[in-house]
Parts: structure tokens; C-alpha cells; sequence
């Protein structure tokens, strides 16, 4: 059987899968992701060819990469949040002369979105809006069932879309990012600021009392547990994140939105404010179709998968 | 020779072509927009009529129509601004009937964009993003030389992006709306709260004296003629231009924007303050090109030209 392996860089662990055309893992390895570009460019190397002994009777026909950062059409990380030495580093072409076969690298987020959209919850679906919610926000955009991948590759930044213009200061540079208030880093915040003002007694006492420690995680286990003032602020973050897919649903009227990251786990604590703003944001949502919004369901694989199946397509050109 | 008619249906009138495969014009018509729906039937079964005979020794293949508002894939008008009581309106199926040819209706600003990538300010290039700056704010995106119609048809409605969520309250329902901020009538608001606070003198001055009847051509007349605080007004504007693009381009990764509308007649005078601000604004500016910010080519012709063009193409499925 014709395999194509998928290796998924994440900033605590490198994943790597084996999946046929179907996208059924046939084999996975994980390792903890090295400091630095030799470090890395190593695991990789090691990895599929440890994928490729797992499934040694398969013909192994590619190897998909997904990478933090801007990565270029060529398979060039033009730069990335982990790797600040890897600068305009030729991943694609370097991986497929180490391994001999051809590789494609992109997104993390975007090959996470090519993984739920095929062979997960976006699956069966043209048109299809990913977002992951873990400490930041990000996601991809399926359109007419093609990967948006844009001029360069860089394509899917919807974290960045800005919301509050003027607002909070990103690390990307500007004020206001969707980011900024749709994500876990957004959630302590505005758990922080309940727990100062007394409104949070349940979150501020699993951080031990003391509000600096307030994270998103005291949140969602306070809001797990029935603490109501938990349950309001996830409430919030649903506002929030109604506030950039409604504009995503203005701009690509998909079929359905995938919600991943750390912070679906909280389940329909998030998604249903979620899914009630948003209804009431998108335009004209008295004459159309409710776009629903769904977890996604490759769990911490997506992206690995994603990155497996994507090496299956055929490669276009950077210009359309 | 084989050509197709574009009806672009406008607030005050309807724009029609007849227009060859290089997107070349061989006949136009005009009237004035009807009042009513059956009015505007007849007007666009007419002016049909006229463009077929006006190019009475050529094989008429299909009519293009652009309607404002959201009209789904099947052609359907499910709501529109001028045409109240045309709700839920079957216009393609009506025009086809009356007509007896192929008939594609979408939105006006999604064939203003097809227009002005087949064959204005995108042609040869694959991934636009067009931005018309009227008295509101619309657009449209192609992606890898499709036109994003999304799941519905309803894709592309990007002046309803949040920019300042829970700002300034849009027709539309929601607060803080890019259209809000980038528009002429986003123009006309920053120029009377400059003239009520003495700052617009000359601006001021073309409006009779009266801050409330100055309107963004006031600004724009005078930034012509040189006016420092008309120009200042503009380049404001265009900052506002830029935040919305800035997302827009961290979404598509465009290789061009198009600008069109009435404001784009001001030209470099917004368009140097949208591109200075556009590229302080997109993700990771250091390591990728700069995305040219361009006028549109085809002015007013822009839908009916592209509406005649998207005749042409193949009806793909409504599920990608």
C-alpha cells in the first residue's frame, strides 16, 4: 500500500504518522522537538526513516512537514517562533535530499486544517474555516476543497485579523489582534482581571490564591466543575471568538467551522456562546443557513495527518 | 464570434455590455434603475434584447447579471438594499426563462472583482483582493484564479469585517464594521468632526459653511487642489484602508490589490497613505514582498464586463 508519512514540529514534540489515502495512521513516533535548527533538521531525518522501518512493506511515496512560522511555497521557513536561527532555512529541499524523497513542508496550522478538513471534522466539506484556540489563535481556510495557501504560502493568518484596531499590543507588531482576545493568553487575562475584582473566588483559589497566577487552565477546570463565574468567562471568550469567525463567514461563507486547540476542550462551555453569537453576527443571518461550528477531532494528530495527506497532492504553481 | 452580456445592476442605473472572451466591450446600454421589481425585470430583459441586437452577427452564449446584495449560488436573490420586496427573487431562473439563454447572477461586487481580475488591474494574476471604496465599502477575492463564492455564493462581503468591534454601529447590524471607517461616508465623518473642530477651514468652505453638509467629495475636491488638511483626511482614511487590507492580506497572502470605487479617483493621495500603512501592518513584513495596492482599470464598467465574463465559466457545484 502507497503511504505518505506526516512529521508535525509543535514547540514541545516533533509527531510523526504513517497514513494511507484514506487517512488512517498506520504508524506514529514522537520525540521531543531539540533546541536548534541541527537539532531539529536531525529528529526529522530520524523520524521518517523510523516510519518508514514501522512500515517497512509499504511503498512510502512523500513526506509532509508542518513548521511554526511563514513558510514559503518552496518549502523555505522564512521565519518562525521557535526556531530564530532557522531564518530563511530551505527546509523542503534539505529534508527531501537527506530522505530521498520529495517533501513538502507548510504551516502548522495549515496543514492542521488540510488533516480535520480531509479526515476529520471538516471532512465531506468544500468549504471550511479551521481554528485553534490554544495559548494563541490559529487556524486555515479551505475553499472549493483547496488549501488557501496565497501568492507565497503565507496564507491563513487569521489570528492577526484585527479586531480592536488600536487595541492590545500583539507580538506581531500591531494593536488589536483577534488573538489578543480569542485564545488561552486572552482567557487569563480576562481571568486576571475578574479574579482582582473579586468576581472569580473559584479560579483565584486554584491559583492558589494569588491572581499573577491565574491562568486559562484554572478557568476551564473551575467552568468543568459548574463554577458559574468560570462558566461566564468562557461565555466572553465565546464572544470573542464569534467576533473574528463572523467576519471569516463574511468573507468566505463556509459550510462549516472547525474549532481546535487546547481550549475545544471545554467543549460546548465555549462553543455554545460560540455558535449563539456568532448567529447573531454573521450578515444577513435572517436569510441564510446557521454555519455550524464543530470541535475538531484529530486531537493533537491534525496536523501531522494534515501534513501527510498534503504531501499527496499535486504541487501548484505560486502563481494561479 | 462567440460573446456574453453583463448586467450590472447599480443604485442608479444598470450597465449593460456585450463583451467578447478577452473581455473586449462590443455594444453598451444604459438606462436608469427602475423603481420596483418588475420595473427592473423588464429593464434587464430589455436592455438583454438591445445588446443582442447590437451585435446581431454574433452568437450570443450567455448573460452575466450583478444584483447588490446576497444572492446564492442557484441565483437567488435573498435579500437586497434597493429592492425591498425582491426577497427570496429566482432571478436567474426568471431572466433565463424570458430570455431563453444561460443566466449567472452573483453579487455586484463579486463580478466587479471577476471583472477587474479577468480583464482590469488583476489580469495575469491569480490571488486579488479587490476593494471598492464607494459610499460603502465592498469587495471580492480570487484565489488561485477563482472566484471565492463560498458555500452559499455569499463570500466576499468584506466591508463587514470587525475592525473596531463594538464601535461605530453599521446598517447591518453589528458595531464596528470596516465599512464603518474606510468609506465615504466613513470619509464624510472624519471631515465634519475636522470642520466642527475648526481644523478643515478649506473643506468647510466647499460646504457653504455648514459643517453638517460636508461630505468626503468636499475632502476630495479639496485635497486636489492641494488643501493640507483635505490631504490629511485622506491619509487617515487610508490608514483605515490599511487595517482591513493588513488582515485581508494575513487571510489570502494576495500577489495584488485592486482598488476601486469613487475614492479611488483620489488616487495616490489615499492609495500612498494605505500602501505606507499596509506594509508597517502585515504579519512578518520583514521577511515577505510587499503587496502592490493598485487603482482598477475598468471604472464603472468594472461588473458588467465582469459579470459577462463570468458567464463564461463553468457552474461548479455549490458543495466544493
Amino acid at each position: 500500500m502507497a503511504i505518505t508519512l506526516g512529521l508535525d514540529v509543535g514547540g514541545t514534540k516533533v509527531l510523526g504518522v504513517a497514513v494511507d489515502a484514506g487517512g488512517t495512521v498506520r504508524a506514529e513516533r514522537r520525540v521531543s522537538t531539540p533546541v536548534g535548527l541541527d537539532g531539529l533538521r536531525r529528529a526529522l531525518v530520524e523520524a521518517a526513516e523510523a516510519l518508514r522501518a514501522d512500515t517497512a512493506g509499504d511503498e512510502t511515496r512523500a513526506v509532509g512537514v508542518g513548521l511554526p512560522g511563514l513558510v514559503d511555497r518552496q518549502g523555505v521557513l522564512r521565519t518562525g517562533p521557535h526556531l530564530p536561527e532557522a531564518r530563511m532555512w530551505p527546509a523542503a529541499a534539505e529534508l527531501g535530499h537527506a530522505l530521498g524523497l520529495p517533501v513538502r513542508v507548510d504551516n502548522d496550522a495549515n496543514v492542521a486544517t488540510w488533516g480535520e478538513a480531509r479526515a476529520g471534522a471538516g471532512r465531506g466539506v468544500g468549504h471550511v474555516v479551521m481554528v485553534t484556540v490554544g495559548t494563541g489563535l490559529g487556524g486555515g481556510i479551505v475553499v472549493d476543497g483547496t488549501l488557501v495557501r496565497g501568492a507565497n504560502g503565507f496564507a491563513g493568518e487569521i489570528g492577526h485579523l484585527p479586531v480592536v484596531s488600536g487595541g492590545r499590543v500583539c507580538p506581531c507588531g500591531q494593536a488589536g489582534c483577534w488573538e489578543r482576545y480569542a485564545s488561552g493568553t486572552a482567557l487569563g487575562m480576562l481571568a486576571r482581571e475578574a479574579a482582582a475584582a473579586g468576581r472569580a473566588p473559584a479560579v483565584l483559589a486554584r491559583a492558589g490564591g494569588s491572581t499573577a497566577e491565574v491562568s486559562g487552565e484554572h478557568v476551564t477546570d473551575a467552568a468543568a466543575e459548574g463554577d458559574r463565574a468560570a462558566i461566564a468567562l468562557l461565555a466572553e471568550l465565546g464572544h470573542w471568538l464569534a467576533v473574528g469567525l463572523a467576519g471569516l463567514v463574511d468573507v468566505f461563507d463556509p459550510e462549516r467551522i472547525v474549532v481546535g486547540g487546547g481550549l475545544a476542550d471545554a467543549g460546548d462551555l465555549l462553543l455554545g456562546p460560540t455558535r449563539a453569537a456568532l448567529d447573531r453576527m454573521v450578515m444577513g443571518h435572517d436569510v441564510r443557513p446557521s454555519v455550524p461550528v464543530v470541535p475538531a477531532a484529530l486531537g493533537e494528530r491534525a496536523g501531522a495527518i494534515g501534513a501527510a495527506l498534503l504531501a499527496r497532492e499535486p504541487v501548484e504553481s505560486a502563481r494561479g
